[in-house]
């Protein structure tokens, strides 16, 4: 049964970072530190990185990272995810993840601007371009996930759109030990998401703090 | 050697609870919800309702309360802690903990209104008022902890000019595994602690998130 997730990075005191984005720095600053432990998870290193040599974390940290590439049959990103903001006139940009990126899957990236067409890359990602509605687009992927999960990957704004829509069933948060102090605030105005989820929490050997919110 | 502590409780989206607040209804709204894990606890139980059945939780949320209630040599609250906010006209007003307040110690309570005489109660306490900075407050209540440690209370108000001060050794922070979306949230302006303090996670049966800020 196709559940809809998504991961987010958040730091102790609610912010996520999306300042300072450019086409140089494209995630913006403090994401190094945001997402330190999880991108020194073994699995990260090697589905992310390729790296086949066994190194990094396998701690909890990195069965979380595992759960995370597993299952999952669609995706759905912001456009400022994929880089249409960055690069808004480059109609050859494919992304900032290589030529075989690691989802696998087909990716619905949710714009306004014109429509693109579908971008088939190797190893079984398609980037596909939509400007309809959210409901719409996650109904598509939904169809196209075939019995496997949808997930969300951002960014904050999507991520936020969808939690305010009630559209996410489980929606995993690695909570980084560090405090930005800027960015983008994860919790404003959004739905009491305790009252319609279950609340897990769990630390890993890194600091990192795991809230699994499920339905 | 003296350390400045304080132990505060928050909710997922770092709010506390300070919405509601009436003489009927002190710690206002929510608190009950913020603070369940915490006064479970055989501890609390036993030191703040006098419990001596031996009823109440024993993991890690007692381990934590066990600390809260050791080596504390005097303590600092805000004026609304203390109920004054509630009770201005009353000088007979001797704060919501009954005839033998859990302190133990002398009690500096924070106030700009007239000055009040010192009340001394059962059990060790006596409440003392003070309208000078809180670095003068700070400096008296150091020397009458006699080498124990001085803990700030609260409110949330007293809380966040003392971490803005930089005048917090040891930051406890309870985080509830709940939502509020709405109060005072905790983190606006604060600096960085991160930056000067050690952060450690731990999670306790009941999912509450111990987070220990250390310098």
């Amino acid at each position: 049964m196709t559940r809809v997730r998504m991961d987010l990075f958040v730091a102790l005191d609610g912010y996520t970072s999306t300042t300072g984005q450019s086409p140089e720095n494209p995630m913006g600053d403090d994401w190094g530190r945001l997402t330190e432990a999880y991108s020194a998870t073994r699995t990260f290193r090697q589905n992310v990185f390729g790296d086949t040599t066994g190194s990094g974390t396998t701690g909890i940290d990195d069965a979380y990272a595992a759960a995370f590439f597993e299952g999952v049959g669609a995706e759905i990103m912001g456009a400022s995810m994929f880089g249409l903001h960055a690069f808004p006139d480059d109609p050859q940009w494919k992304g900032w993840w290589g030529d075989r990126p690691p989802f696998g899957a087909p990716v619905y990236v949710l714009t306004h601007t014109a429509p693109r067409p579908s971008i088939p890359m190797e190893g079984g990602t398609t980037f596909h371009f939509r400007s309809g509605p959210i409901e719409d687009v996650l109904a598509e992927a939904r169809e196209a996930a075939g019995g496997l999960d949808v997930r969300v990957g951002g960014g904050m704004g999507t991520a936020r759109a969808f939690l305010r829509a009630g559209l996410i069933d489980d929606l995993h948060l690695l909570v980084a030990p560090i405090m930005l102090g800027r960015g983008t605030r994860l919790w404003d105005e959004l739905p009491g998401l305790d009252l319609t989820h279950k609340v897990r929490t769990e630390v890993a050997e890194s600091g990192t703090i795991h809230l699994t919110f499920t339905r």
